[in-house]
């Protein structure tokens, strides 16, 4: 494979999807600049430990962490607003659940296309899985064309920047098997929606997660509170 | 003209074009919800008076501030970033100048996608200039056009959103005129990026606006430290 030199932004959220994203982007050659958002969300500060944690795996030194506590002004989801209670998983409705912040990927393009533009980097990568990711509009591969085209529309005649998605088509297993191939760090990860001590087990991301591990027989190496039986 | 009783999203920096961008939908029959960015620039707190005043001015319930402060750490802009000087105006210089806070369009409409699709808005106003903008590349009609594609393929199926740019094609004389019409409240707006208390008259921003109201023969009704003459 050609690797290249270019600079990229990895949009980093110390889950398993934006880690093996670095992951990729690392084994491409790519120069790393990693990018992490603090929403107010529940797991705030076990996400960004995760996200530190990472960064130092891979010696990143161009990283950012960046308040967006404005997605809980604004509300509308139970990952910011306490007024809603996160749900239990049920892998089989493809309704969009009460986790859904609005437009949430439309925000984090955003500001990663205003550094990319200052730090030079040609590419933004974000680990996006379009099959396994709940139904949220803002995660399909047609959004992020279009977003694409926004982004090289609205900065200087100069800058390009690519957005790529190199997990999009990827299952929760298929994410797991990757992973393992790349050495991709994921005793460091941090997906629970509910908890910062013990991952619960029974939210959403915790229950894809453990489905993944368990379709391709790997154990999931953080800790649970349940380790429920997902796969079928 | 038919009167419509939707609700919009106003982006309102409290300047003169934002703040005729909300008479305008006033004048439409829009029902107003308000949005106003601090983002560490110099006049932060100005402007963030300027808003209010307007908002009571138009009996505006409906409104956030919101704080956008990542434009400073992400940095490359005059406006944010306190290492970069404000240059006085050239207004006949057409490259892009230092105040050009990368993107920022983007990121502010990703913003008001993500309450307008909270509060059931459909429309949201921006009060962007293309001609007479300085050249930010986020001014152009044709990055709204792509904005407006991305945001409705990245919300849920029912959200429809409109961007609405009723001023693009306006210059600052046709402002000053179409703010008169609608008794836009020009005395409680901003513009000044260098001083809080009393406009500078020399900055990119106080030279286009000192320029509208010289082509229009209208006295601005807001104190400054020097008038120039700017109109040709």
């Amino acid at each position: 494979m050609n690797k290249t030199n270019k600079k990229c932004v990895i949009v980093l959220s110390g889950g398993m999807d934006s880690t093996l994203c670095m992951a990729i982007a690392k084994d491409l050659g790519y120069q790393l600049a990693a990018l992490h958002l603090n929403y107010g969300q529940l797991t705030e500060k076990r996400e960004e430990k995760a996200f530190l944690d990472i960064c130092e795996f891979y010696d990143v030194e161009e990283k950012i962490i960046v308040d967006t506590s404005f997605f809980k002004q604004i509300g509308g989801s139970g990952l910011t607003d306490n007024n809603v209670t996160i749900m239990d998983a049920e892998l089989d409705n493809h309704t969009i659940p009460n986790t859904y912040v609005p437009f949430r990927n439309g925000n984090i393009l955003a500001i990663a296309a205003s550094w990319a533009e200052v730090i030079g980097a040609e590419a933004i990568f974000i680990g996006a899985v379009q099959q396994d990711s709940s139904g949220y509009p803002d995660c399909r591969k047609e959004f992020f064309d279009e977003f694409e085209k926004a982004i090289n529309t609205g900065t200087k005649p100069e800058t390009r920047i690519n957005i790529i998605t190199p997990i999009i088509n990827f299952n929760k297993g298929d994410i797991v098997r990757r992973s393992k191939e790349l050495g991709s760090p994921l005793h460091l990860t941090w997906s629970c929606y509910r908890n910062s001590d013990t991952a619960c087990g029974t939210c959403d991301s915790c229950a894809l997660r453990l489905r993944g591990f368990q379709q391709e027989g790997f154990e999931d190496p953080i800790p649970y509170l349940v380790r429920p039986e997902y796969a079928k």
